[in-house]
């Protein structure tokens, strides 16, 4: 594998591994590049170039095998292992995303819920233990946990993301409104929800004219 | 204004606003764009050539006022005026954004909620009315609703979508695990939440070789 990749095509795999998971769900078992791309929205040259940056898996005349190019942009984004995940957080971000089914469907599985809330430690949020904040570090220095998803206020989120990556955690998914910072070894991806509305109002705008 | 801005500088401008709203917050009057461009990570003839796009506003040698050029980012983005938003589905995602604080203070005023579940139509999420799916059509025509939020189960998103644009909403915000379509003079935002943790994913592979 190419080590060069560009983030935008990156950001695209998950669209790939989306339309690929359909079209196995409807039995479908070979698609070419330019159904993909009318299916998908993207230009079909850019859909074979995409493609071509992991190696490339069509043949000329057949097409693509769904299940298994499904299967290479799983390996590629490394979702077809298990991740242990625990969430910072059990305000209503935190719950709304312990209750969420597909991440253990898809093999992230949410181990514990940590809050500083004394009326929430203790309880449990769809099967899974609220624990105290205070505990965090320790529990980190016992369990192998690969993310961290931080869903605290503003304030305490680079806090959070300090003692999580110290902890040995090396993926970081914020939802909290403030980018945090990792080091090097580590990465973010920092969730900003409102972007898609502020976009949506562009557009709303725009058609207007 | 010219209408041909692509959606690569559509998607960059909330994270100008979100900026700028924090440089604000700070007491910072002026900013250059070589400042802008460490503390965004974007180069800088990046950002004039972005902010060029909307006519420019800064001014060779002193930079850019952070607060017109605020301004003009909200008023571009169609986010210094009020949307009337309804919510459909009050399970955790509807209820988490019905709680969410932010888009009241942004202009986002959520109206009423809808759901086909009679354990929770009458009640109140926030102090939000949550009402009847069977009631949407007539209340759309009743009240003046530009913006819906789905967040129903995937099989119901296109129905719901279709029966929103029929009473007059032109934006669409789905967080339905499916992509929903809109005729052309209305507009969708398809939130795809797990891509961000496919992508995390990704670069903590990567990041182990």
């Amino acid at each position: 594998m190419d080590e060069k990749i560009s983030e935008a095509v990156v950001r695209r795999l998950p669209k790939y591994y989306r339309y690929l998971s359909d079209l196995d769900a409807l039995g479908v078992e070979r698609i070419s590049s330019s159904a993909m791309s009318k299916g998908m929205s993207l230009n079909a040259s850019q859909i074979r170039r995409d493609l071509n940056c992991f190696g490339g898996f069509g043949q000329q005349g057949y097409g693509y095998s769904v299940k298994s190019l499904k299967q290479e942009i799983m390996h590629i984004l490394g979702i077809d292992k298990a991740y242990h995940v625990v969430i910072i957080g059990s305000g209503n971000i935190g719950q709304a995303l312990a209750f969420y089914k597909n991440f253990a469907l898809e093999g992230y599985i949410i181990k514990a819920i940590f809050d500083v809330d004394s009326n929430r430690i203790g309880k449990k949020i769809n099967n899974i233990e609220v624990l105290s904040m205070n505990d965090l570090e320790t529990y980190l220095k016992t369990e192998n946990i690969h993310i961290g998803i931080l869903a605290t206020p503003k304030g305490a989120a680079q806090d959070v993301a300090d003692i999580l990556i110290k902890g040995g955690v090396t993926g970081i998914w914020n939802f909290a409104p403030i980018d945090v910072k990792v080091p090097d070894n580590a990465y973010v991806e920092n969730v900003h929800l409102s972007d898609g509305l502020y976009v949506l109002s562009y557009y709303m705008q725009r058609g207007r004219f």
